[in-house]
């Protein structure tokens, strides 16, 4: 892929037309940390989301589900530190009143506006403080960057990456940021992640597009097994490239599909590699499956079993733990026939034990990255799914977040 | 429910007729620990057992699961150190000459001997040790409290009770053992745990009423929300206490079923005060759910829920994290209505934050034992479930164990 595409620096602002910028209004307690990012396209976009299945979906999930049924959005403010959520009716109209604002400053319509938080739930958002503070930020074509660490939590490092292409004989560019870091179970949905591109692109088409390239990518990765209540994904399509709309019989969509499931994955496997407390990134890949949930079912299994991704954590490649998650994952299986291998080690074989070294399959769970692969024998279906370690960094770091 | 049983101390032996003993044969590393364990009844027993879902069940289950449709057994080996699992064809045979091994040291049929085996999952049994170990276990009265001790893994106490009630003017014993403490999350079944009466059942009723009791109890527990391979609870019925065989019409089932349900409940919840690394037991009552099902999904996830069990060890009232995984539930909800209460202080009132006073809610989250109770509003049904924090002690004892 990475030969196909050139990847820019400049992540969502790279696409034509978009612009972004930050401030630290003081949500966050750590004085002077950005915690308000604006993004904004000079010219409406088709736009599309995906977003948490929860049944306490936060205000900001509420608003944009509503706005997003137009498949038009020009704009998007987020807020870190505070997850606008169980927060009643204030919270609903406080998430409504952020879009507000941001229409009169930037001269928009309100409903072009969406908005997205995150942080902690249960707390109303400090208005006066996000009023005062969204005046002061200054949209750039280098607001990319800021965007991407401002929308952070307990994230170590930002998410973000650009692509360049050609379509129709344009240029086309498509930027994503994302941001993790506990709480990470997507289903249906991802944490924060805002897409751009300049591509034109038909609506009806970018919606079903998106949630595709979402399932296999943010739906894939798990770094605790627990769903957020503000998980959204959001795509802005502004098309200044000038290409022809695209929708499912344009001849070169093949190219977008490919640069749209680069970034998605890309984004998604940094998340699980940057998890709370993670010092490794786990990659599981299931082939032979009967069919596609299955293969889902049984990556996503191994990526969330809280035992292996101790054994994970210590290097032990202790794979009796895999056959249980395996087996806990409701999968249809053949008990004598699945392989499963820790790198290129196959340390099981027909269901029992292979014959291996102890020493290389140690070996093959040492560095930052360990790959398992699973096969079922049973079928022609495969998935891959990313996660992390269990680590005592995790156990510090949700011991005491509150206080 | 303890003004109408006495607790009895000798567990599964303090029915009559029931016999067990163990001996140290070396499966385990640590030298002279008792890792193999034998259960006998004078006669036959009617029995029912349920089990891990798991479709990479052991051996030994798999051999349980094969006797007990006859609804008959008269004794059980289990070993402790090597669960028999993902250890092909020559798993089973082992399992199936463990049960020959005790047949004929009892002298007993072949087809009335169970076995179950935990630990490791991968290795082969040590046959010859088995062998030779076996012929070492003298069965007696008094065995009972050894036979809880030697089927321990990673426990820290051996879970244990008795109990003693009338039925038909007889008296009548009902006991029990169970073991834990990492890879809990049982589903339709439980880690291993025995029960042992010496009242007369019918054998289908028995059946039912067992699964029924499970329901209740083992299946409600979480310590990591990973599903063993070789979850098992067996009752034994000797009949010896000359009652009316019980059935579904017999007017005192009442008084056994809450003994079940009694015994049930406090070996699991034993069990969960006992998972790997914990330092507090969670309970976590629902009420007014639409249905059970939505009770037990609720009740379920927040025990299972990796973020909240971190929140739970540092005794930080972060219920946001409560009302996260019950979101992620996939329960029918409502957000303007449900209300929750840690111990007596209601932290949240129709899906926003309650007031109250945050060293209060810290006081409720402070002691070893720390009830979460939610109440949806939306119908009638209730669940409990058990579980409890996650610490550092689990990460430690999971990162390096097959080493």
């Amino acid at each position: 892929m990475s030969e196909v595409f050139g990847e820019l620096d400049t992540c969502i602002t790279a696409p034509q037309g978009f612009l972004a910028g930050t401030t630290a209004c003081g949500i966050k307690a750590d004085h002077g940390v950005q915690d308000l990012a604006i993004l904004a396209s000079d010219v409406p976009c088709v736009a599309a989301g995906t977003f948490t299945t929860s049944s306490t979906r936060a205000a900001p999930v509420l608003l944009c589900q509503e706005r997003l049924k137009s498949g038009k959005a020009q704009a998007l403010i987020v807020n870190s530190g505070n997850a606008n959520c169980a927060t009643g009716q204030q919270g609903i109209q406080n998430a409504y009143r952020m879009t507000e604002l941001v229409a009169a400053y930037l001269g928009l319509e309100n409903t072009l506006v969406l908005c997205s938080s995150t942080g902690i739930i249960g707390h109303q958002l400090p208005m006066e403080k996000i009023e005062a503070g969204l005046k002061q930020i200054a949209l750039s074509k280098e607001g990319g960057k800021a965007f991407s660490e401002a929308i952070m939590t307990t994230d170590t490092y930002p998410k973000r990456i650009g692509l360049e292409f050609e379509l129709d004989g344009r240029t086309v560019r498509l930027g994503g940021v994302s941001k993790g870091s506990g709480m990470i179970y997507p289903k249906m949905a991802t944490m924060l992640s805002y897409l751009t591109t300049d591509a034109a692109i038909e609506c009806d088409w970018l919606q079903s597009e998106l949630r595709a390239a979402v399932a296999d990518s943010f739906n894939m990765i798990s770094v605790d097994g627990d769903m957020s209540t503000n998980d959204t994904c959001i795509l802005f399509a502004n098309g200044l490239a000038g290409n022809t709309p695209l929708n499912a019989s344009h001849p070169e969509i093949g190219r977008f599909q490919a640069a749209l499931r680069y970034i998605t994955q890309y984004l998604a496997r940094e998340m699980a590699r940057d998890g709370e407390g993670a010092t490794k990134l786990m990659t599981v890949h299931v082939h032979g499956a009967p069919n596609k949930d299955d293969a889902v079912k049984v990556a996503r299994a191994i990526t969330r079993s809280s035992i292996w991704q101790c054994a994970l954590a210590g290097g032990d490649p202790n794979w009796g733990r895999i056959v249980a998650a395996l087996g806990a994952s409701g999968c249809t299986l053949q008990q004598d026939l699945f392989d499963i291998f820790l790198g290129e080690v196959q340390v099981v074989k027909q269901g029992a034990a292979a014959a291996y070294g102890q020493q290389q399959a140690q070996a093959a769970m040492a560095g930052s990255e360990v790959t398992i692969t699973l096969d079922l024998h049973l079928g022609n279906s495969q998935a891959t799914a990313w996660g992390c370690d269990l680590t005592h960094g995790y156990v510090e770091e949700n011991t005491l977040y509150t206080r």
